[in-house]
């Protein structure tokens, strides 16, 4: 937690406006970064979301934004604390447009629902339940809102009016002749998005101030400590095994991906590699892996890096048990223990085993599994500790469920960063002020659309989305998925009940009884070229990912993001930004081509390098090898020659390719697998292309040159 | 409320066992009822289901019921009071079988589930939301557990277990090779129900005793005043217009009906009758109906009710708005006051306007629209008002929410009872203690599965469901949700947005242009012997309600409250009982035939009168005119010559179909539209075949013969 308030801007006896409040309460504003405001009031929750962020927010980044400004008195952010707990009212212009809550399946522009985000495994009715849920949102008109409560909170986002005298503009009728016709949304007139907070007894409000929608989303990063910035490998391939895999399958898998040059950097080993799982042991099944030593280091001799599915739920044969009895909550998971991590010291009894055990192992990262919570899950299944659970650190099962992905995934990269290792790690659950941990979030889910829509959310929430591909209804399908996972934070095959990777065989069924697609070596053979576009374009991402940590730009956002005031981008939520110059716009096996809307500006298409003029829609129909992608103009494009995985020393032969007549792009250069970059050791990149002339400009106290320009080619 | 206990059983400081306690609290057992036990314990919610239960218990009917019976010490239900709230813990046995919560959608034995029962229109997700929430289950052990709060309410049904030192016997796992597997349910081992209720500083719990499952439920119906006894020409079918008819069509309608002798009892006008109806005027709308009363009464003189719809927000235009303006909440719903229903006095405005201006015009029923919530509904709209509203009564929004709807019947059902006028109300939403109110819950969600589930589920829960038929898919389709709207408490096609009865155009657009299927005379034949059927079955359905008045007996009711130890219908969700002797096994268009189980003892099929040994699955393929029931041995089935509708002195020709050797069947005789029989002005008509020979034996002081018995005929 920070804890020096910049300075205290108001201490005063407020009579909301908006509401009649039980009392009025005595209430502080507070800069506790710039541009970044905290409103007091009552008796704040112990457990907040921010009470557990030990990252120190970027103070000096955030003074390089444009000065920061609200587009309304900070004082007409009303609150109310009343017998049933706390609301809080904040200004809303008619025209405005909202966005956040977490990672959100169903729903993009927020404006005029009502919004619940709740952490759950399956969020399939769109409430606001989701496996990232933030009691945050972000404007267009340039701001966020932060209510720092774990508690299940809900937001109406201008869909109440008032019952206060003045006639709302609403639309009168006398019904229609349909359902859709009835109920029509008729709200949104509302001048006012209300946070109900039932339970708590006061409230912090965090206010991320603009002067846009994205420095406001900047600073919002920047105050959790920067964006993260994972291992460099971490943005390569990653494949996860079938779970009753053994070593010798493990190996045999491996040596297939680097028989057929297929890229891949992680291997990830799905739940048996445990004696027990459902709950975890934590401890390696001998049955399965005779000798866990040789096979990580053999695999590392091939380049790859091993990452361990677990969940934090502790079962009675695990070291971990007797140690965690008396430090976890009051209800069992699965027979297990959970572990109370809203306790430091319980959760560094739990991250050590893991350091001691299987990171001096050489183990990359983990997968962190059923850290959300399930209130309907696969048929009538139920699991997860009840919400009224009790934990030794007073905090109950409520605050936990919203906490328990955060607190477990701080746990696990705060033992990497103290072995100042980096790594790249899996979580099925995150809250607020987690922009800094570099873990990517995945869902049993799997309606492509779906995740679209998640890979654009994510840059409202600072969270990190992986639209994994598992298996496929079609080819088509299969390659669109691919396409998606290539245009993401990280690129993930979960074949965990699949025999064959999912390119040889795309029926379950048929995969894991060996029976290979006739034509399995052309769609191989196209899925390369996929991967080997992500493996070229690994060091443009790796820079949008340190733009993330140094300036708080989401790698990937949505066109709202950075054009606020285009009202054709309001509403798009399958378009999206990969760091500052490419457009995004997947498509899925629903059809074969898609309109696409570009806004302000010339772009240019990336696979025919032809210019498209902005503010207007086209029509694409990309093939399963070409990615729907499209260059802004004035921007320069480094695309490496596709390695395999990146080793601690690969260097990377870039071309640059220009797009117009002048154009910037930069590149970030470091070790990628240490934090020595928080020291300093690390270059930035300048590259820019003027009068017909490419130029490199380096600078930086990195030694090693890992980037070469070996070409620039100019598009136009 | 109940006023006199009957006596304090117990008044100790009790120790929880199962929970440990913020504090030992005081609590007190009390004996309101037979066999029904009130636990209190800290400060009880002053706005409880039960707190506005105006119905006096049947305590002399209780008293008949078999000795009331607890399958454990009533001690052992375990209550917590911390900061959070109240937890409830009651008991249970490893083998036990939970149902009820509500009209439940998407599920019926609770076991090992965890459930939500909120109100809310659409429950299209598994949480537990559903437009009849009751915070009330009962046990296949014989018993039934109410906990009086209208707070968002999360039960654990067995789906829990404890970090207390044991190791309970869960099945441990490495994980399987399917979603499925993953996630089976491997809790359930538990040997408690939880109730967690946040916000509660005190709370109270209804016991339901047994012995038996039946009993428990008919003490809980009991308990409410006894099960809701419509009018009798409720039992007809209802036909709602479409909603831009104006006061022609609506003749021309009804017109049809009798030309071509297709039963129907009750008109149906939707939104456009009013002025303005998102929010409601309450006023007649005479562009549309330029002489309402000339309706009412030209309809009347044809054997016609007129059902009104609206909703409870009340529009400024309204001649209610301004004497509800400072009795109504913060917020409003569509432009409307919601009034304070908390408010008897504010319930009574409301109710009275209908009284004055609708019931003395002949209006013989509502239909109370959207008094439920919208947390998601179609396309993006959600509407209603926030949670946390405060209204001058002191009920907040939550509380609010989870009893609008009952309130609203309530009121609207008072002033017809004051009128000793007898109705049939439709209502979108109810809760607990309703079991008293003529009002049929209905759902814009149209899966027929669905609806099955919610006429089973109906009789756990004190409610009637009406599973409408609307458009559809298939003629198949439009036959067999036909015959489980014959099948079911109220038979009801929603006609709001088609221009002709469904059975002429199944579908929507074809209709609207009066483009008539080409065998649409066959349908419109085959959907008229069915609804025949049900005017034949409406002196036994009759019957089958005055049991649920006076004796608690769900006229509808899953297989395991007549066989509560058959463990063979646990799971059965798509069979039911309709009064004693008729087993119901509805198809939908998914399949031709469909497997039964028949309990044990001997059936009859209907159709064809074949004998059938219970304990037993079967497979049957009725035809669309053939209804899917099955007639218990020892059953007289009073079938009626059908009527075209119900007039006040209307009589009914019986024929006594009589199934085995011995068999014995019961009438209810009264004026079906007044609430006479309340002074007892009612008979009860015995009737019974032994030795070959039929016998009647009418009790009471009820003057009119309605029923004449022109035949037997033996069945076997």
């Amino acid at each position: 937690m920070i804890s020096v308030p910049f300075k205290v801007l108001l201490a005063l006896t407020v009579v909301c406006s908006l509401i009649n409040p039980a009392s009025a309460q005595q209430r502080q504003v507070t800069e506790v970064a710039p541009g970044v405001k905290k409103i007091s009031i009552g008796q704040a929750d112990k457990f907040s979301p921010y009470s557990f962020c030990d990252e120190k927010p970027q103070l000096a980044a955030m003074q390089q934004l444009p000065a920061a400004k609200l587009p309304f008195d900070i004082n007409n952010i009303a609150v109310a604390i009343t017998d049933r707990g706390v609301v809080v009212e904040v200004p809303l212009d008619g025209d405005e447009q909202l966005y956040g809550f977490g990672l959100q399946i169903g729903s993009f522009n927020q404006r005029g629902l009502r919004k619940k985000p709740i952490v759950n495994d399956n969020p399939s009715n769109d409430l606001g339940y989701t496996h990232g849920p933030t009691t945050f949102y972000v404007s267009n008109k340039g701001y966020g809102i932060l209510v720092n409560t774990s508690r299940y909170t809900t937001f109406y986002c201008g869909s109440t009016s008032r019952n206060n005298g003045a006639v709302a503009a609403v639309k009168q009728t006398n019904g229609g002749n349909s359902v859709e016709d009835l109920y029509a949304n008729r709200s949104g007139a509302s001048g006012v998005v209300s946070a109900d907070v039932p339970g708590a007894k006061g409230i912090e409000i965090y206010v991320f101030e603009g002067p846009d929608m994205l420095s406001a989303m900047q600073r919002y990063n920047l105050f959790s400590g920067g964006g993260a910035l994972p291992a460099i490998w971490g943005l390569g391939v990653k494949y996860r095994v079938k779970a009753d895999f053994k070593q010798d399958e493990v190996k045999k898998t491996a040596a297939y991906f680097r028989n057929n040059h297929i890229p891949v950097d992680v291997l990830g080993l799905e739940p048996r590699w445990q004696t027990t799982a459902y709950s975890c042991s934590y401890v390696w099944n001998k049955d399965f892996f005779p000798n866990p030593q040789n096979l990580i280091d053999s695999m590392k001799l091939q380049g790859y890096h091993i990452n361990l599915w677990e969940h934090a739920f502790v079962n009675p044969a695990s070291p971990l048990y007797e140690p965690l009895k008396n430090k976890s909550g009051n209800y069992l998971v699965w027979n297990g223990l959970v572990p109370d991590f809203a306790n430091a010291a319980t959760s560094k009894l739990f991250a050590g085993y893991h350091e001691n055990t299987f990171i001096k192992q050489g183990i990359s990262g983990f997968k962190m599994d059923e850290c959300d919570n399930s209130n309907l899950s696969y048929g009538s299944a139920t699991w997860s500790f009840p919400e009224h659970s009790r934990f030794p650190s007073g905090i109950d099962g409520e605050q936990m469920h919203q906490l328990f992905g955060l607190l477990y995934q701080k746990s696990i990269y705060n033992v990497y960063k103290q072995n100042n290792i980096r790594t790249y790690l899996d979580v099925r659950a995150s809250s607020s002020f987690a922009s800094s941990y570099p873990a990517a979030l995945y869902s049993d889910t799997y309606e492509h659309d779906e995740y679209i829509r998640m890979v654009v959310n994510s840059g409202f929430s600072g969270m990190i989305w992986s639209p994994e591909v598992r298996e496929s209804n079609t080819v088509k399908d299969l390659m669109r998925r691919s396409q998606t996972a290539v245009l993401s934070a990280q690129t993930l095959y979960n074949s965990w009940y699949l025999q064959n990777p999912p390119w040889l065989q795309i029926n379950k069924e048929k995969n894991n009884h060996d029976e290979l697609m006739a034509d399995s070596k052309q769609i191989e053979a196209d899925v390369r070229q996929l991967l080997n576009f992500r493996m070229s374009l690994l060091p443009y991402l790796y820079n949008a990912f340190a733009e993330y940590h140094f300036k708080g730009i989401p790698p990937f956002r949505a066109l709202v993001m950075d054009y606020p005031n285009d009202e054709k981008v309001f509403g798009i939520w399958d378009e999206y930004m990969i760091g500052q110059g490419i457009l995004a716009a997947p498509l899925t096996e629903k059809a074969d081509q898609r309109k696409i809307y570009l806004p302000a500006g010339n772009w240019y298409d990336f696979n025919t390098g032809k210019k498209m003029e902005g503010g207007k829609e086209y029509t694409i129909q990309p093939t399963y090898t070409q990615l729907p992608i499209f260059i802004k103009e004035g921007t320069i494009l480094p695309l490496a020659k596709p390695l395999e995985y990146v080793a601690p020393n690969s260097q990377f032969d870039i071309t640059c390719y220009v797009y117009g007549d002048n154009a910037k792009g930069t590149l970030f250069e470091d070790d990628g697998i240490t934090f020595n970059y928080e020291k300093g050791k690390y270059n930035s990149i300048g590259l820019s292309y003027e009068n017909g002339k490419g130029k490199l400009n380096r600078k930086g106290s990195f030694g090693n040159k890992r980037y070469a320009i070996k070409k620039w080619e100019v598009v136009k």
